[in-house]
């Protein structure tokens, strides 16, 4: 996601530890701590404008998460939906995807979701897709044995791509919806970009696949 | 495909014994000799009014293929298409999907066609999918190892329990179209099933797969 960037992001962030996490090498292997409690820990690679992770948080106080985006300004508009929210189970990560394993020790992270990623559309750019290979394996190392990744995405390449990739990588589907929208699925959370865009027609795909 | 019953389609069928091989347990293991070469042998299963698999005969005269259906009426009409092609690598069987190991030894199907399958969208229907592990245990008996799938319908639902049920019985996607007819794949052949419905803006999903 990109945004026009905002003035005082930086700020923002840096003034509101209790949910941004500054030094979050710091916490590898110690999250349970920073939550202050047992609960399963599920992140969102991509967060964005922060929708989905709070409102996902407000729905399951129960499981403890954190969104994770390299962008100053999304982060920052994040962290507005998380104050608003005063949710105590979510925190937000100034990080890089490719990093995690710097910030989370193996099988530390429960589950993971990726939701409206950059399509990265040119082939040459395939390597930045998050549903690469290349990052499946750090989703890999920091998610347990048969650990899951939920993806949502408008974007159809995308999606073929990342049905093929996690496939070839050895991933199993349990399960694909090809127009979210128009199905029985319950749980669902929209994203920002999710609502303003299914609204106009676009289908949403989403799967559930785990290693 | 449901067809209305098509009077005379038997004796039709019985007097082409060329191209519709009446009794097709005596070819199990001696389908090169039937065809007169050793060519690779691509089935279709499910195949329907026979434009798909008459066309492929025509466009790829290297290969053999057969056409399978266990509907005599459809059956009839896949022999029209294909005594007006003249194409002498085609032959038709009308036997059901799940006794294929009577008709063919294991490995002596090169590969495997299944286009517009009956989505049969009740769960109670499931077993009755041409894609239900009790068929693709069947098909992996017949292809070789690493034998390949190509899948396409219109059905979403039954694309969706496709997509998890190959992953789920351990076979790799190769690739995934979400749209086949917006996408710059060249090779399509159209079922008469497909032309039609396409042609009014239904959206075509294709998949290859391989065990």
């Amino acid at each position: 996601m990109r945004v026009r960037k905002r003035k005082g992001a930086e700020e923002h962030l840096e003034s509101n530890p209790h949910y941004v996490i500054l030094n979050p090498e710091d916490s590898k292997g110690h999250w349970h701590e920073v939550f202050g409690n047992d609960n399963p820990i599920h992140i969102e690679v991509g967060s964005g404008k922060g929708g989905f992770i709070t409102g996902m948080a407000l729905k399951h106080p129960e499981i403890n998460y954190i969104g994770i985006d390299i962008q100053l300004s999304v982060l920052s508009y994040a962290l507005d939906k998380v104050l608003d929210s005063k949710a105590p189970n979510v925190k937000l990560l100034r990080v890089d995807g490719s990093s995690l394993t710097n910030y989370f020790e193996d099988g530390e992270v429960d589950m993971m979701y990726l939701n409206f990623s950059d399509p990265w559309p040119k082939s040459k750019h395939e390597k930045r897709r998050l549903t690469y290979k290349d990052f499946l394996d750090t989703y890999k190392k920091i998610l347990p044995e048969h650990g899951e990744i939920h993806f949502k995405t408008d974007n159809r390449g995308l999606f073929e791509y990342s049905l093929a990739s996690f496939s070839q990588y050895g991933m199993t589907l349990k399960r694909v919806w090809l127009d979210l929208h128009a199905s029985d699925y319950q749980d669902n959370v929209m994203t920002e970009y999710e609502a303003k865009f299914s609204s106009k027609g676009q289908v949403i795909y989403r799967l559930e696949a785990h290693f």
